[in-house]
């Protein structure tokens, strides 16, 4: 009897055992996939796989349109940082903040994995003049609380508040553009700058940078209807931007090694051996 | 004594029992997580989050520098599959396909997720002269192993060969290059159609078609230094890989609704109703 209790004692434990270890092998697996690791690599440093950072620009058609292959913005950040990062292009030609507000949820998976850099670059529809454009205005509240909203969403993803750039509207050609005007701009790009400021993220005042830096109204040459940017247009929005994606991005250096470092007798060691700074 | 057998048998069954359903459960839990949805959908068509298909784009140099902002022939794709994809360059200037066959397994993770089409674009150093430049050159039948070998990895990772394009090297301007000559640059590419055909995948041969397409030695103007892509090369790359990327790409339509087709009073509602055809 005191046997029979014994390994009836020693069988229950045993099972609960092999239960409570099992859920601890599933745990710590669950745990090593979720982690954002640049390399999840050995102490031998060995076969670890690198993962690109994603540089996401979510906005408009201003976005949208951004991989123009005569000198898109997106295209001029993408190969000033070749074999450093991905740019994602995340934009949606008309939506204003309403509209991208209830996107984000759709598109969240767009921020797993290694974000180095979050720009969000909305307004140019929002500032559309509410009589004349009713479908696309967003009043200047309402703007700055998507806004805010927006960056609460990617935050809560994972990505820290120094990896966030706002960027508000351009400044617009109302000559050309007739359901728009500059004054509304300024207010709209001012509010960004606020709600940055607000919410601790860096902003990007392209309707004051613009008019500051092409004085005279020379900054409607950076348009091609008033609204969207030429290719000087998109040259000066890389410009303003690119210092600052470079100062975020934790990658100074080109992933993997140069060609003529590796070596002809051993390449995958070469290559094996290689990690990120 | 009965009665505490009884007891004992009950309890291992109990255990065994629950240690297979917590099995069950996290073998489906990680089934589900590994399928590739281009929604996770659920009945209502709510909330469902959508994965952006990939373009991957490996190679060498001349993928490297095909973000170029003066009609790189990656901006020309990007631009042209905008809200449908994203193009994700994973080139490697110098790097030939021994060196890039060594680096697939540190940048595996580029594969995961829903991937559209891959192109793997390599040649263009392996043809260089194995006496004037020996650390690039790889020999032909190396190159062709070399090429299986990938392709092979890639489709490992789940993708399916008919998504998986090869291009061999361009034709090399010899007289501007002088480690590297158009009869080897054709062989190479005749090499990589072969295993192309072998392996089943589709290919592009930019070498025979550069010199079909413009005669007369018009061809040399499609480089600028006789081995990398001009405005005019860029273009015609994009020309021939275009067609064949789209053709392979599922999503046909721009992601998300037109801005226009979004209910004023209800915009999270359109924009949650909205699924991929």
């Amino acid at each position: 009897m005191t046997i029979t209790k014994r390994s009836h004692f020693w069988n229950t434990r045993w099972c609960f055992g092999l239960i409570a270890f099992s859920f601890l092998v599933i745990l710590a697996y669950l745990e090593i996939r979720n982690r954002k690791w640049v390399t999840s690599s050995s102490k031998m440093g060995d076969q670890s796989t690198v993962t690109w950072p994603k540089v996401i620009l979510l906005g408009d058609s201003l976005t949208q349109y951004s991989m123009d292959p005569n000198n898109g913005w997106a295209t001029i950040l993408a190969n000033s940082l070749q074999r450093r990062c991905d740019v994602i292009v995340r934009g949606f030609v008309g939506y204003n903040s309403v509209m991208t507000r209830h996107l984000l949820p759709r598109i969240e998976n767009t921020f797993d994995g290694l974000v180095a850099v979050v720009v969000i670059f909305l307004g140019a529809n929002d500032v559309a003049n509410a009589t004349k454009n009713p479908q696309q205005h967003v009043p200047l509240e309402k703007y700055a609380e998507n806004l805010a909203w927006m960056v609460q969403f990617v935050k809560a993803k994972g990505v820290c508040a120094d990896k966030i750039i706002l960027m508000g509207p351009p400044a617009v050609n109302g000559e050309k553009v007739t359901d728009r005007d500059l004054e509304q701009a300024k207010k709209y790009a001012r509010k960004c700058d606020e709600v940055a400021s607000l919410v601790d993220v860096s902003s990007v005042n392209l309707c004051d940078l613009m008019q500051q830096k092409f004085g005279n109204g020379s900054w409607k040459e950076l348009l091609i209807d008033g609204l969207h940017f030429s290719p000087e247009g998109n040259a000066f929005v890389a410009s303003e931007l690119l210092p600052l994606v470079t100062q975020k991005m934790k990658t100074h250096q080109q992933l993997f090694p140069v060609w003529n470092e590796i070596s002809t007798d051993d390449p995958a060691g070469s290559i094996n051996k290689w990690t990120p700074a």
